[in-house]
């Protein structure tokens, strides 16, 4: 089953420890951290000492989305930090390979995002060095952004390439994943959603319900899925 | 009486909101917040979407230190965010009178920040157009480090700039700002402590009780300081 | 038919608002303008200062042709200065399907352009947010170069995406665009054409004589290839 | 006499030819004209060939400011589109003096431009290899803009700057210079002013009226503090 | 036969001198000479003034490998100190192929080197500006380091595109090649292998030794190769 | 008595491991290794392996010229490669003290190289942190420039800067340093001579008796002066 994750971007900040105890109670399945340098992207975050302060109130794995130039130079603080798995931006880096060589041989998973206009080209070379891809459906930054609907087309791109050389690699969805949009990124590839305004945080909902709802509609939508191809 | 904030950087981030609360109710006078680029110092830390989560927990003035490059193109984001102050580096930017006077624009008070090694000669054209000054007294971008002798001679030297000409400008000290170092900078002239783990962040104390030992100890120094001279 | 515009690069800039004039009555289509940066490229042009003066002369397109990095952050500057259609580069920024939204968001229209070396694929997932796309045909910077005879298989190569992904998007040609080559480019599937020195700006005609004579050929040959067709 | 120069910045672009010969036969002394990047300053103007294209109708040395990062990087495109002077921001190279040097060996006129907070120390050093030293009045990139009241000052430390290493340098303000400001630069020291908006170009005045209303003014209040000072 | 040369970053950079001699006496086909700036790669190397130290004793072609941004500002540099082949990295200009046609101006070889994630769709349109590829084998910057096995894919894939568009363009890899390595590369298509700790420079063995070695194993590879295919 | 330290840039790089014994047995100093990244300065010298390469063949002190910007990113390189001394751009890191901190913590001596045009105000803050300043006397990039003569002035400024705040630092000059400059400086306040093609590298002289000549030159020199002092 496709796997869920609150974008902390979205959470009340003055409560980090409560939200991540009650979610992870909730049963979301990862966190997902993004991390902002003001040039990379036009916005700024949170940082390790953040990321530390609350690494204590879950053992679910902290995935930190590195929304930054030069990612390769911020590695280690990340890692020392608590991250389990931690993505760069193919974009932001002129050595994506030596990238995710190095957060591997710190025994965290590796995942390359890629902004919307981002050819899945760039993966061809680094397919057996990466462990999961990130494809940014909205543009990355600011939350509550409308999905791009030609993303649909690109998740459904980047499993035929996985597919085609025969790998096994997690994609990823990151940007407006709702109830709209997730039957079109699983239908396509999807495996992992991250989850923000449009799913999981909602002022009506308490986290378990919302995290209930969410994997009740996910759990439907792929047996009738399965039904289908059977 | 000189003023101290708290410098949010050394706070557990897990549990923002109760900590304002009770910093404000222990009677500090600002919050400081750093913002990291990743570029301009090695670290990451916070975000307008963490100042807005807490601004609703005090009145007290939040006093928000960019130590970004290019700050002039972030402006909005902050002041947005409830900032009452914004400090830039004057290494940061070749437009340091453009940027004050856009944060004064702004209706908040502007800062001039500068490295341990920066002369004060930067300042000199800019004088009337800053409202305060942060000397850094460790370098920049990590809690924990040792406050560098020489920045004494540096407070000296920036209260002798400010008076000389004629100017009132709040001289603001950040790093490493606890008992020891305290007296030296109140006497060469600092008139804002930003205090973080030598002070107000110490497991052994209520955030009540590190306030008014902490306020206590200038007063008292304060006044001997005024006995001398008289 | 194919549009034409001139590059106003090749004008005689003392004389602009006559240019326009004389231009706009012998029936261009559009007029080019490019901006230079000094560092995307290594020359400088002409700013919005300079289109708010000329704008009024025509109520032709004026295309903007930002050959500069970042250009995200001078949209709002060409937008006033009267431009109609902006296209940025795509090695340029690595925002461009916020870039694109951008500009369509003020209601103009968005162009990609890229250099000759850029493949193709950056395209693939902006297909839907974008009305131009300008392939340079000679290396951006300068007036008077060659050519580069694998711009017309590169043109076919777009004309062939374009059309089997079903979008409409024209084509535009920026670079020696003259006699010579716009059979070729034609052919291949350029329907917007930047003239400047090898056709509209020659010291022995008259704007009028270069106009009718340009669009002439342009007639006569799609008719043929028309003919050739049926 | 303190000479004038019109900027060039605020001339209407599309008759600059026309602008030229009319300022040059009012009496202008030199042109003035500001080249921008983008990235030094928010902001584009001109280039060499629209240089090239006014050069021819006047014999008045041309001042091709450069407000452009790394100006050594093109020295080469503005002397040979024919200027006489070129000026580059201290604040834009790290190489000042061998960047100077470069001009001078082209057989040009060296400045030196400092932005309104810019320390005059960086001069003190390069004194011996400089023609005119232009002091921003307001912060570059814009027309239209206020005079910063402390550049009075500015002018008047850079004139003991200069005369008290027994140099001969002039001292150039660029900024909002009109009928207000005059007296006090001319009073501290300057002797090149560049005019725009706020007294050459005037709607209400022909350009002959508007020089010699200038330079009559300038003379009186010469001729005055000379008596003063007798 | 497929053409061997030492990396000369693998030398004794104390002997360089008969270092070279003693190569070129061995048989060597070709000299690569890394440059490195620190800022593309983490690391330095050598200079235009060391090449021409050594240019003299050996007539073999010289190779620079410009690891550097922005490689389009030191050709110049490059051609007088002695090179015969400049290769750049497509990843470290906007202008490739103005890049390319500078080098060859200079009557040298142009080559274009790619890092191991780079797509080889960067050089479709390219193809008839370049004499040789360069494809990194490991990560650039440092000596030592493993093969990384899916650039026996990318080698073939790039002789692919190279045939399939009717080119004869040299494939050079660079990085790890060895005994082990060799064959795999030759079998996909390398012509030109830069030859450095895996091969040439082999403590227990004198130049002559290694360089009779290797060629005996290449040609005993390529005439098995050969049977096999017919 | 002031110190020699041959430029190795001026060396003949086919013969380091000769020229460095031979320079060590005539009795240089020290020696002095330029690195040069191609962006702080338009040149390419030499790195960590070459310094390696003949580490062994002298005990004399190694003194590394960073050239190149963010030095504080290199340090580590050049330390595992033997370097003694590490000298850093002013201009080239907005972080002097800290880089100045991490070079001591490594067991070295920190130097600071200013450019011709930079000021000694930027020493104030750090003449604690500092044990050697580098006052470039060309312009940083290339061997055999001209000697700049208002820098026998710095000189003399930063000996006052040093003298009147009670330090000992040494004071090194680098550039055309040879028989008709070393007075100049000597007497200025000099106490390290970088010695380059001026001094120590002449074809008619073997490098015994260029270091003997050269230090009996300036033995008699010192004395001299100070005789005339008493």
């Amino acid at each position: 089953m496709a796997l869920i994750g609150p974008s902390l971007m979205c959470a009340d900040m003055g409560i980090l420890k409560e939200t991540v105890i009650r979610l992870d109670e909730a049963g979301v399945d990862f966190f997902h951290l993004d991390v902002m340098d003001g040039s990379f992207v036009p916005n700024f975050t949170l940082g390790p000492d953040l990321i530390k302060s609350i690494r204590s109130y879950t053992s679910k794995p902290f995935d930190v989305h590195l929304m930054v130039k030069h990612p390769e130079n911020h590695l280690d603080l990340f890692a020392e930090a608590g991250a389990d798995m931690i993505s760069v931006h193919a974009e932001a880096t002129e050595h994506l390979q030596r990238t995710l060589q190095s957060i591997r041989k710190k025994g965290l998973k590796a995942g390359i995002a890629l902004n919307p206009s981002t050819p899945i080209a760039h993966l061809r070379y680094v397919l057996d060095t990466v462990d999961y891809i990130t494809l940014m459906t909205v543009n990355p930054g600011f939350a509550g952004q409308k999905f791009i609907p030609l993303m649909y087309q690109k998740v459904k791109d980047l499993k035929d390439l996985i597919d085609g050389n025969g790998y096994k690699i997690d994609i990823q969805v990151d940007g407006n994943i709702g109830y709209e949009t997730i039957p079109g990124v699983l239908e396509n590839g999807a495996t992992m959603l991250v989850c923000g305004t449009s799913s999981l945080f909602r002022p009506e909902l308490t986290f378990e319900e919302a995290v209930e709802r969410l994997n009740h509609f996910i759990r439907q939508f792929e047996a009738e899925q399965l039904h289908v191809k059977l």
